[in-house]
């Protein structure tokens, strides 16, 4: 099995997958699409036969591409169960999913380059630099409480899951827009463990092949 | 095991899950959460206990609550496998899971409650239109290539699965925005289908105990 991952370094939907894979010990090979060069690489009609949606991440797999960070990873997991990066009973997983889709569905989708675009075009940079902080914030007051109830070492109980995948890739976001982690001091215990985490390490942004040399400094 | 919904009519991530809950057959309970009255029943404190995210849906289990609505439809899946509604290879899984977080994440979170005031607030009702319109259209645009490519009889081959239940739901929101299906044949054909099916009937926001008679009419 042949694996390919169109990947852009700064976007923290690839680096779900990119913790994902290394976490697993999968191999694959990073294709890079630059989500601001030429107004966005991704927009190509090239592109867009990979990704309908013009977006990162996108896995092609033999012949076949899925994109959809989570359905990347909960493919990942159906194919190579071990190291699991789910818990064990219905239940558990539920709770899994749920920090992911508040983050995959409740948060990165209100702060993406479409809508900040928007609202820098329409209010102007302060105004969308504003409104990224805000909806970030609102969405940690609620995770910081969840995590204080199910989080063990990480977040959810002492094992790594999908949740940290979705989690650490978040909080470098959160920090791009001035977000301090000041109030989450549960988010800021996990992201500081993960943070020596080699799969998460090598996953980093700024240990991309993409990744310009300046911002890697 | 005693489930209660908690749900609003209108809501599509509510549907979604009504809809999962129907075609499996499963006995629930709605506690009714009006997204509109008195500023917003989710909003509550009482009711943030339930859901961190202050959103609609939230399924509680015996003592325990899921929010978000993959994954408690995840979680119905697996505590009741039958009818199942996930294909069987993981990589057809993969494909449902991605039409699901196209819509989850790609779309409605664009046009949710909390978006749409803050456009109306700064730019007025008709600005808040057109951009509901146009998040929309944009899935539906890839959506609509998709099904091309894997639809059957309903989004992915003769079986229903997460992916109706999804795609339902956000085309009742996309004609209350108006937007129309000619451009979009196999979103329209598979509604067409579903439209009469019991489940999606019995979920639909009209039979709901919370739709006021007047919308009901």
């Amino acid at each position: 099995m042949q694996m390919t991952l169109y990947s852009y370094f700064r976007s923290s939907c690839s680096w779900r997958v990119r913790a994902a894979l290394s976490l697993k010990g999968l191999d694959y090979e990073i294709e890079a699409v630059n989500l601001i060069k030429d107004g966005g690489q991704q927009l190509s009609e090239d592109y867009k036969k990979i990704n309908l949606m013009a977006q990162v991440p996108a896995l092609k797999v033999d012949d076949t591409v899925i994109t959809q960070s989570l359905s990347i990873m909960e493919y990942l997991e159906e194919i190579c169960p071990e190291p699991s990066l789910l818990p064990k009973t219905a239940l558990e997983r539920a709770k899994v999913r749920e920090i992911c889709l508040i983050i995959g569905s409740g948060i990165q989708p209100l702060q993406n380059l479409s809508v900040l675009q928007y609202i820098a075009k329409n209010e102007g940079n302060e105004k969308k630099l504003e409104w990224a902080k805000h909806v970030i914030e609102k969405g940690f007051e609620a995770l910081e409480k969840l995590l204080v109830s199910c989080s063990g070492k990480y977040c959810f109980g002492d094992s790594i899951t999908f949740a940290d995948c979705f989690l650490v890739p978040q909080i470098y976001n959160a920090k791009r827009f001035g977000v301090t982690l000041d109030r989450f001091p549960t988010i800021e215990r996990i992201d500081a463990t993960l943070k020596d985490h080699q799969a998460f390490i090598a996953s980093h942004p700024s240990n991309q092949p993409d990744c310009p040399s300046d911002i890697k400094a």
